[in-house]
C-alpha cells in the first residue's frame, strides 16, 4: 500500500481522538455534555443551511471546511472554556504548536491546504472566518437556550457575559446576532439565564 | 425573526438528537461506542482527504454534503446494525418515513436539495453516492481494525462477513478495498477476528 495513503490513513485515526474532548455545552436533552466532534458536525450542518445570513457573500464550502477542522487543535490543546480567563492567557501558542503536529501528519499539499484554512479562521479578518465564528459563538449559544439554561447555570454565567462573549457575532452576521438576542431576552424571562 | 430561519433552527435543533444514537463500533481507545454524529463528522473528513482514491472522479463537496445527512433519518430510525438480518428486513421503510419528516423541517428549496442528495446516496448508482457508500464502509472497519476488534469480537463476526458486507467497498474505491482487505489480512494474524 502507498505511503500516502497510509500518511492519510494515520491522520484519519488521530482525528478519532477529537470525540473524547469534552466541551462545557450540554445536549439539548441534558444527558450529558458535548464533544468536539460531534459540535463540529453540528455547526458543518450549520454552515450548510444558514449562510444566507452572512453579512457579506461567503463561500459556503469553504466555511464548510473551516468548521470541519476548526477544533482538530483540541486534539493537544484540550477544549478551553469560553469564559475561563486563565486558560485563555497560553491558549494560542498551546493551539499553534497543536497545529503544527497535526496537520503535517497529511501529505504535504493536503497540510497546506488545510493549515492555512484553520490559520484563517483563526485570524478571524475574511468574511469566510467571521462567518464561521459566528456559527461557532450560535450553535452553544443554542444548546444552552434549548436545554433549559443548564450549561450558563452550572458555571454562574450572566447576561452581560454571554452579550461580552458572544456579541462579535455580529461581525459575521447581524441577522444571527439579532435572533440570538431574542433568545437571550426569552432565556431572561424564562429565568434560566440571570441579569 | 423570519419564520424561514425559525425553520432552518428547529431543524438544526432536532439534529442534536443524532448524537444520541450509538452505533456498534467502539472508538479507538475502547472507551465506548461510537454516536451517529461524531461518525458523521469523521466520514466527512475522510471525504474531504480521500476522493483521489474513487475509481471514477467524484465532486468532493458533493461527497461531503451527501455524507454530512446520509444518517439523519437515524434519529426516527435508529441505527440498524449492519449483520442485524431482522433489523435489516423493515429499515428502508422506517427511514424513508424518517426522511419524509425530517428534511420537510426545512424550508421548500433546502428539503428539497438534501432529500435529493440523501435518496441519491440511497440508491448508490452514481460514482459520488457510490464513493461516499465507500467511505461509510471503510470508517467503521479502521475503527474495528485500530480498537483491536472489539466490534467483531462482541458479535463474533468471521472474516468472511466481515468480507461480504464491505466487499462493495470496490464499487466505489478499488483502491480503499485493497487497503481494507491489508487490514483484514493483519487481523486474522493478530488474532482480533476470527475466520
Amino acid at each position: 500500500m502507498s505511503n500516502r495513503l497510509e500518511q492519510q490513513i494515520q491522520f484519519i485515526i488521530e482525528l478519532d481522538k477529537l470525540k473524547g474532548i469534552i466541551r462545557r455545552s450540554y445536549l439539548v436533552n441534558n444527558e450529558r455534555r458535548e464533544n468536539t466532534a460531534e459540535h463540529s458536525w453540528h455547526l458543518t450542518m450549520m454552515a450548510l443551511l444558514l449562510s444566507e445570513y452572512a453579512n457579506t457573500s461567503v463561500d459556503t464550502v469553504r466555511v464548510m471546511k473551516m468548521i470541519l477542522i476548526h477544533d482538530i487543535v483540541e486534539i493537544d490543546a484540550g477544549d478551553t472554556f469560553a469564559y475561563d480567563t486563565v486558560g485563555n492567557i497560553d491558549q494560542a501558542e498551546r493551539e499553534q504548536r497543536a497545529a503544527d503536529r497535526l496537520f503535517n501528519l497529511l501529505p504535504l499539499e493536503q497540510a497546506t491546504e488545510l493549515r492555512a484554512l484553520w490559520d484563517e479562521f483563526e485570524a478571524r479578518t475574511t468574511p469566510d472566518a467571521k462567518f464561521a465564528k459566528a456559527l461557532d459563538r450560535l450553535q452553544p449559544l443554542l444548546l444552552n437556550y434549548y436545554s433549559g439554561g443548564t450549561g450558563w447555570q452550572e458555571h454562574d454565567i450572566s447576561l452581560q457575559q454571554v452579550i461580552d462573549y458572544n456579541g462579535q457575532m455580529a461581525d459575521g452576521s447581524e441577522a444571527l446576532w439579532q435572533y440570538a438576542k431574542a433568545l437571550l431576552d426569552d432565556a431572561l424571562e424564562k429565568e434560566i439565564l440571570s441579569r
